[in-house]
């Protein structure tokens, strides 16, 4: 507990510890030496406050032990090297073409968990590793559920098999929900009471945060909002249904559009992108035209962009936050999908609400998830899970 | 907190309270002895383990105080005048035409609370009176803050002017929110962890129960689930966007859409229901009509209950809760409505969410709101707010 508001105040004083947990000075300088004696706390600086003997603030020393997280995403796959502080030390990131076998996959972020070992500096080990991945995940068993995103990936233990190779804890939890946890740690919502967080890519997801904790739901599914119709009969998602905001809006969608589009000669600048092969054309494809002036591109985005603010604007109806964050990979790209977003957000939440909510694209870029699941691993020191 | 403790477990033992909150039976003792002395609680009868002397159980004293509750609807005022254990000792239901100026339903509230007191049995008085209002409430200022399906309704303080009328605390909150607590107190989610109720009659709400405790939102506002998105550019709604659930799906849109018809010649049964004038038809008639086999009240229905269960299958996906809870006068009229909601619930929730969640309908009737409106009035002896 001292610990972690040591963490969360960045720097304290054992005066500013006494008053948060009600103990005497004594008590908390036995546990400050022992802090500092494990060398998990060091001497930040003094505070000068009034003629007294001025006080030693103290802040984690975050070479105190080394995280690796690692973010799988349908087309990726990010590891991060980082500190007690979440300061990275080290950054890999993998490119994943969809359908990539599993095993395949599996391996390579064994590889990349070993290579980020390998950087560590001499006489330290990782404490723990956080994986995050698309999603039904349960964080109690550490298995991987259902990724539907990742053709093949179904019902795996990831906990079970990384600790039996790394022999250290292994966190596993939903990608957009660990973006969420890295916003509570470093990003916007640092200290929000209601926000939520849409983590918009290959697949479109949500993390909320209820009453200042990530909501989970009854079987830690909640914030499939890209499951959510927003075209009532549209097209059939992979889920089954139809209309999904994933089907409408995601950037495996807007890759699938794009795609009919090529084929029916929408756009030669794309097509050119593509290498002349229209059946390679990913969402960034799009993005990249889009911001070379390419019409055909700038309108699959607006229309991607309306659908998930509609998507969104329904989410702040049924919340009311205070702030929502817009992540993730086709956020951070292009800001046609991102005005287009903010209209769709206006047509759909109800103004008595849009009016109380501020959004904010997320300053985590690319690594918000990966991030998220660094801090998985370090929160083991503060509350062990 | 022993009080709510006797209150959720109906029958304990002075043991079982030890137990609970780790004190030794002379406290104990000394407490319940308070309770009993007071009339607070009273023996529920004895409880034999084993050879020793049976060990007495209390409950609470019903009769020890009593609590108004008001629930006032777009179409109704209910009062409740209730005990302790919220056993309802009288019914008061008032219909409002849609159109009644406020200062009428205002002092029409206040007639029935007076109603309510002189009910009450000679000596007690009403130790508190809830209120809820459909809407945006603020339960802290106690202001209803815009209820917009009732004309000129906008920042009236209820606290003030009932405490000024009635000299005891008031407790305002929102309608749908209200129902959820009398669930969680008396009704189907008792103990649920994540569940959500929805609430749909002339408006459509929802109570959303995250971690065990009523979702309120940044400013009190969550669960404008009437005011998602359904069918993007349809009907304009009265909160300026377009193709809101309410505007598609509830009892003020099925009335519209029915005086249309009628006034298309539609329906014979219907408009006869009417007395030949389609401008007053109602919702309820289009039930009448619909339990009459009249195919044109059907088919409303029947589409309403399909974009309602749209919109709630989105909020399953969001949320993720373990129960839903159908609720309110439309769906406590008809079998149509019920059977089309899960219907919608089954095109919009995704396989993997629906099949964790189960979906019933409330048993507490039209009354709902008015019993959380009372529960919120009791619960001011277990936790003073």
């Amino acid at each position: 507990m001292a610990l972690s508001f040591i963490r969360d105040s960045v720097e304290v004083s054992r005066g500013d510890l006494a008053d948060r947990f009600g103990l005497d000075r004594k008590t908390v300088s036995r546990i400050v030496g022992g802090l500092l004696e494990e060398s998990i706390v060091e001497l930040a600086g003094y505070r000068e406050i009034g003629p007294g003997r001025p006080q030693e603030l103290l802040k984690l020393r975050g070479e105190w032990a080394r995280f690796i997280g690692i973010d799988l995403g349908a087309t990726h796959i990010i590891g991060l090297l980082a500190d007690l502080n979440l300061k990275v030390e080290e950054r890999i990131f993998y490119h994943i073409r969809p359908g990539l076998p599993v095993q395949v996959i599996l391996k390579q972020m064994k590889a990349i968990c070993d290579r980020l070992c390998t950087s560590m500096p001499a006489g330290t080990r990782s404490r723990a590793i956080g994986i995050c991945v698309p999603g039904f995940v349960d964080p109690r068993t550490g298995v991987s559920e259902l990724a539907e995103n990742i053709p093949g990936w179904q019902d795996i233990n990831l906990r079970d098999d990384f600790e039996q190779s790394f022999e250290c804890p292994v966190l596993v939890d939903d990608s957009s929900r660990a973006w969420g946890r890295a916003e509570l740690r470093l990003g916007a919502n640092r200290g929000m009471r209601d926000a939520i967080l849409l983590d918009a890519g290959y697949g479109i997801g949500m993390a909320i945060v209820a009453d200042r904790k990530l909501h989970r739901g009854s079987t830690n599914r909640a914030g499939e909002v890209g499951h959510t119709v927003v075209q009532p009969g549209g097209p059939r998602c992979a889920c089954g249904n139809r209309g999904c905001l994933e089907a409408v809006a995601s950037g495996r969608a807007i890759a699938a559009f794009a795609q009919e589009g090529l084929r029916n000669g929408k756009s030669e600048l794309l097509l050119r992108l593509t290498k002349n092969d229209p059946g390679a054309v990913t969402a960034q494809d799009v993005a990249i035209a889009a911001s070379m002036g390419d019409n055909f591109s700038v309108d699959l985005l607006r229309r991607a962009g309306v659908g998930i603010g509609l998507a969104l604007g329904n989410a702040v109806n049924i919340l009311n936050p205070s702030m929502v964050i817009l992540a993730g990979g086709l956020v951070s790209r292009n800001s046609v999908i991102e005005q287009a977003i903010i209209e769709g957000v206006r047509a759909s939440a109800m103004p008595g609400l849009m009016e109380q909510v501020e959004v904010v694209t997320s300053e985590l870029g690319t690594d918000g998830s990966a991030l998220g699941a660094v801090s998985m691993a370090a929160d083991t020191v503060f509350a062990p899970n």
